[in-house]
């Protein structure tokens, strides 16, 4: 951290802005130029509240040199971070497809999206068992029932389960049974959910916030991954804009960004981005471009008649052709590009 | 729910679409114009996919005509809500002044701060036991430890207590001790949380998300409501935006419009919303011009060495001029302004 | 537009909404179901003073059906506007790729830089003559001189010229000399500006502004159309969110809602979006994938030693490569994609 | 200017970073620390390219100490400015009102208003003559005539006159007869405008530009006061936010920030901020309470049948309301609030 002090700054404080420094744990370096006098930490300045330092009377500007993310920080961990599921890597190279329903709805619907999604390639099956609505008084998900169906379209399909977690209450439901646990954007900072996450052996999904700034998103996964979880996949979905069009704004330079930054996996989510169903393909096949290691894609059998997001929902026979063009299009960029 | 039809709509399509309304629970009205075709819904549309109707071949446009929270709408409750708090009333007219430290630290310094911003005016006091915090490095709370030394400068003052709940794993504790419990502005769609306290006879701070609309924020009350709590006090506390010199833009237009939208009580938090201590004054004054129906603002005994958000943080001789001005200001703009 | 009364209108309420909505030269169609009475506008609604009519006090809800913008809308000009610079065509299906430096900084300079892009496949050169600048005392471009140079390197490598006006007062040097007119971000709503290069038989590059909604942009359009002028080429260039890691967000799902709305071709500039060099490569390909006509990009011989926005330029050897990347893409998505 | 190393940097990275300091213009002092290296700018850092030295491969981060506006910061003038019009001062101590017509409309009209807004404590007339709007086919204002009207209303009260400018071709126009010139938001950084004002003596009200941030608005001043007019009046009018029940998002917090980065009177725009005429007042309130200067408030005779933006005008009766409790709350907040 360093802070630059103002031009007719006294010497009392100078020593205050020394102290607050101190009292979060660094050594302090004084640097005086011509015009301009400097503090340096040396040292963890995890411990300083910049916010207060950068109020005191003699402080012109404060700035953090590090980033407050250790565990999901490239500069730590320059590698790649692969994540596996059931014998699928994500995060690997290549680009992993989850596709399912927005809402379980019963053993017919889920059972016949996961064959056809499977046989269109997905790695993965999603559907919502327990939903975050807006309203108290739209559908909820079936709940417990809801991960049953889901275990059951496992079973028949051997994919690997994606469904979100909204509680605590739930953890040991979900440890057990699902393969990988997401947490909502709503969620992103339910930091007691974070911490709980954080003591399992088991990947989690972890959507970007509707406000989120990418140190936000980046500082979620290091809850978790403080616990012990290093299994963390980011996923972006939009966000809030002041853009109405589309139901969010899809942040693809995030992608870019969070792989700079991160060795995280980063997936991306086009249906709820743009809650258009007309979108997804040419949204995806941006998002592959840009560097995505996946996406996640609403697919429906009868989009119409949906409990759930129909208007973002692709069908089966869709979801074929965007599998098919993604396809091509990661062969077409190869791995070196 | 009102549906524009496109100009040149086939006759299947009128079909789909008032099948896609009926299927939501309500009869369908068809208005035809020269221009124009409108399909009506007569009845409750709660159960329509205004966005799946939305993208239908022959949908042009879909119009919600009324607001989807219920409980919450002044439409259906013209009077104001009053809160009882202890014997004191929040809402009734008058400018309730919640104030404390952002975490509770000791016991020495919460009695301290209690006894001085009761002096001051206070109507109840607000201290952090347990703490969101953006990093899982930086100090989350005394925690339980915290409740009990807020439940002893209760005993000591006689002030009712104000504090975050971040997990439903506590229901009961802050159920048995806390008089308003807080749901922060990361928790205002953690959906689990809201729904137990619904079921609870205890008033509800329930801030405004960072991104949230006025709607999405009546529609977190509505769920509280739902559940059959309707002692719900709304707090704005300042919105995301691209403006960075404020911690966040305090939106005090929304003060007003949801004294307009809804019966709840609606208080300010200054502090939060700004970041800046030297800003609390003024912004609390202005918030009491706009008509908020109280404030909650941070006070701590020693900004310089607070655990937590030091820099927001006023003097206990500070917030007694605020007090003050507050009440000069209440005065003067009397009732009927 | 589609006007609700509120359930408890009263007569002369309504008489008043009808009154407006005819003064706006409209026949009003009045539909009366059991819960809601609705009032249909029949004829061009474009007079009515929408924001007034929303407060009326039988007033419920007001609802615009159609779009502003006529001459810029794919409604009523289905086939897709194609734009020829030179002989060259944009929005024809292709790629079109714009490129060159910030500012015109020297004969040697744009020569240098025009015969490298040429030869990577450029369809035009850029370069910035008058320049925009957020501060009075940074370099403001060689003006009248830059304009010259251009044209020099115009005559050495046969490409099309590419330049932002600033103001009226040079719109004649701008229509005799300049191939296609740039209007920057900052000018989105210079509506002086936009009348003026109405009226000229030249096309305009029109940038989206940074806080602009797809219909504002469009509208913009819409005035450059009104006065005559159909040759207008959109360009997303990124928008202001709350995200800071990137300068602006780039919204590529703007490309696709802009050729879902609008006739008119659409170019993405990813070089001010991202602010950053190393992001320019994976937007582009993520633009062309998304479905983007073309791409301006910054490229300069010597970024280190650029007089402007050296941060976000490519050099003319990362240039070849990025242009043979998009070739590849271009060509694997074909043109049924 | 302070510059991070990266820790690993090499020698020549350093060389690199410094070089490109030096070449803006200043000496580079370099700090050794044990984990950290800095490189601190001597001298006057405004021609450093930040964004370019921010990607060097050896720096970690760049930071800037000081504003990058010099005439309209309050570090080098840390009096309040006062601007005179007509003999009445905005910005010594009192709140001026401004208020007037969105659009004027007629002789009648005009007169009509400007007297009652004298009567009911006016400064100053507003009054549009051009009308920047959003689509080509709205009520573009009365233009020349306009301005004539507003002559014939300043004589026969003796109010000055505000009004906007559009373009630089009525400069001389506005420099004769107007006696405030106003920037709209749409215009804040329309530079060659701002140029020609600067030219002027003349005071200038500069409104906020929507998206623009606090430094942005200043450095927009500082375009003005470069050229030698340093009289210049900011208005707040609200930003753009994701919230659409309001129009914008009145930002007064945006007010204390200015008021103490700055030395230049801050007035408030409620009308436009809002959308809503029955927000005004408290609004308006709510700004002086803040500390505004002064207000600029929409007032038209007969808002039913205003050309342009009635939603948001107050009848002359309700301004005269608001005007007594401004003063109301104006005496009671004093001098020293």
């Amino acid at each position: 951290m360093i802070v630059v002090l103002k031009q007719n700054y006294t010497e009392n404080q100078m020593l205050e802005a020394i102290k607050a420094m101190e009292n979060g744990g660094v050594k302090v370096m004084v640097s005086k130029g011509i015009d301009t006098t400097i503090l340096g930490a040396e040292g963890n300045s995890a411990g300083i509240d910049e916010e207060f330092l950068a109020q005191l009377p003699g402080v012109e500007r404060v700035m953090r040199v590090s980033e407050p993310y250790k565990k999901a920080n490239r500069k730590y961990h320059p590698d790649d971070t692969v994540v596996s599921v059931c014998g699928k890597k994500i995060g690997e190279g290549g680009v992993s497809l989850i596709a399912g329903p927005c809402s379980v709805e019963s053993h017919e619907q889920i059972i016949n999206i996961a064959k056809k999604v499977k046989a269109s390639g997905a790695t993965a099956l999603r559907g919502g068992a327990f939903k975050p609505r807006t309203s108290p008084y739209a559908f909820q998900g079936l709940e417990d029932e809801g991960i049953k169906l889901l275990i059951e379209a496992k079973k028949e399909t051997g994919l690997p389960i994606v469904t979100e977690i909204m509680s605590t209450e739930k953890i040991d439901l979900f440890a057990e049974n699902v393969d990988i646990i997401q947490v909502g954007a709503r969620n992103m900072q339910n930091f007691d959910l974070l911490k709980q996450l954080g003591h399992l052996d088991k990947p989690i999904l972890l959507k970007r916030g509707l406000s989120s700034t990418i140190e936000e998103w980046l500082m979620s996964a290091e809850y978790i991954m403080a616990g012990g979880n290093n299994k963390v996949i980011l996923c972006e979905r939009g966000i809030r804009t002041f853009e109405t069009y589309t139901r969010n704004t899809l942040d693809l330079s995030a992608v870019l960004a969070v792989k700079s930054l991160s060795h995280l996996p980063v997936i991306v989510d086009p249906s709820h981005a743009c809650g258009k169903a007309w979108m997804v393909e040419r949204m995806s096949l941006a998002a592959v471009a840009a560097g995505a290691d996946g996406l996640i894609i609403e697919v429906h059998n009868d989009p119409k008649n949906a409990l759930c997001d129909g208007a973002q929902s692709v069908t089966p026979d869709e979801f074929k052709i965007i599998s098919r063009k993604i396809n091509t299009i990661a062969d077409c960029i190869g791995k070196n590009i």
